[in-house]
């Protein structure tokens, strides 16, 4: 049985990240995406176990106690982690796991687990990131100048990654986000986990 | 400018790999294949250039000695060897560079460039292998025996590899061969000589 591989993906709001991640997980059956918990409250239209597992304070701070997250973090007064069994678990059934996480929850799981894959999602200029963070043109410009910042903040972490995809054209992008992920399934380790019993037999005299 | 990336691809005879190097180098500009150095005589339909660069013993011995090869082979009376300069100014133009070498060459390939890309294309099984080595049926049982251990000996240094392909569907393999390319342009390495200056303007505060 090959096991799955965990992969970061990271990227500065505004980088499509998101989309990308949807594309890649709909196209091939074998990868998901972690569904991290938080005590944030639930919006409307969001679905508990499908967004996110929303818990209670309470819950999520002793998860943290029995130290049950891969990463965790925290904005403002909310929570948000991953579980560490949940994706110990998917790994082990052979699906590929991705989290969808900023550059600081990425060196907290590749501290945990040295294998994991790191990908950094980048925009083609400062320009074109611009203009996607300014949506419909109903922020203030002070407001747009602040997101900037901090989408300069994030990028700046891109040389942590193992490999660095940069959104231009979408369908490029994914069919390089595809790549990756098929060529990691080639890698010799995974291929004898894989084909054990092939590769044995390959070997064979008679 | 990205330089390109060295790639050796090793199989036993019968896997499939010059029909895979072939479909792989058609389908991606980027990408060329070594052609050798030998010293066999040409046979009818080959092309100087094409096939081989046909040299002549002494000026094999020659390039031999001022340590022009980046590996090189005898097999009976013939040398066969691949020339370093070319493989570097290929590299240094951006284009990837595979060579179709058995483990050995494979071997003294990476001794000196260590970067190189170890790939392994696998057939799915002995019996596979068997059929596609018996060919027309017109030879011997003694030979096809012999070509079978030759390929077990060959195959037993998938160990070494980076990446192994199993040939098993033609198109699915091939499809395996271009994300592992794909893939590794999309490395950090890769990537910060490709779009050095897009990097940097993208980390450039106001």
């Amino acid at each position: 049985m090959q096991k799955g591989t965990l992969y970061t993906v990271s990227a500065p709001s505004g980088a499509g990240k998101t989309s990308l991640v949807k594309a890649l997980v709909d196209s091939d059956s074998q990868v998901t995406v972690s569904v991290s918990h938080t005590t944030r409250a639930q919006r409307p239209g969001e679905e508990n176990g499908i967004n996110y597992h929303f818990v209670d304070r309470e819950a999520f701070l002793a998860m943290l106690d029995r130290n049950a997250f891969l990463e965790h973090a925290q904005v403002f007064d909310n929570f948000y982690g991953t579980s560490r069994d949940w994706v110990a678990e998917t790994l082990d059934s052979g699906r590929d796991v991705i989290l969808e996480i900023d550059w600081q929850g990425a060196a907290q799981v590749r501290r945990l687990m040295p294998d994991t894959v790191g990908i950094f999602i980048l925009p083609p200029s400062q320009e074109a990131l611009r203009e996607r963070l300014t949506g419909r043109g109903q922020d203030e410009a002070s407001v747009i100048e602040r997101r900037m910042e901090q989408a300069i903040d994030e990028m700046s972490h891109y040389v942590e990654a193992d490999y660095v995809v940069i959104n231009d054209d979408f369908q490029v992008a994914l069919s390089e986000l595809k790549s990756i992920v098929v060529a990691q399934r080639q890698r010799l380790d995974r291929q004898q986990q894989r084909h054990g019993k092939l590769l044995q037999a390959l070997l064979q005299h008679d």
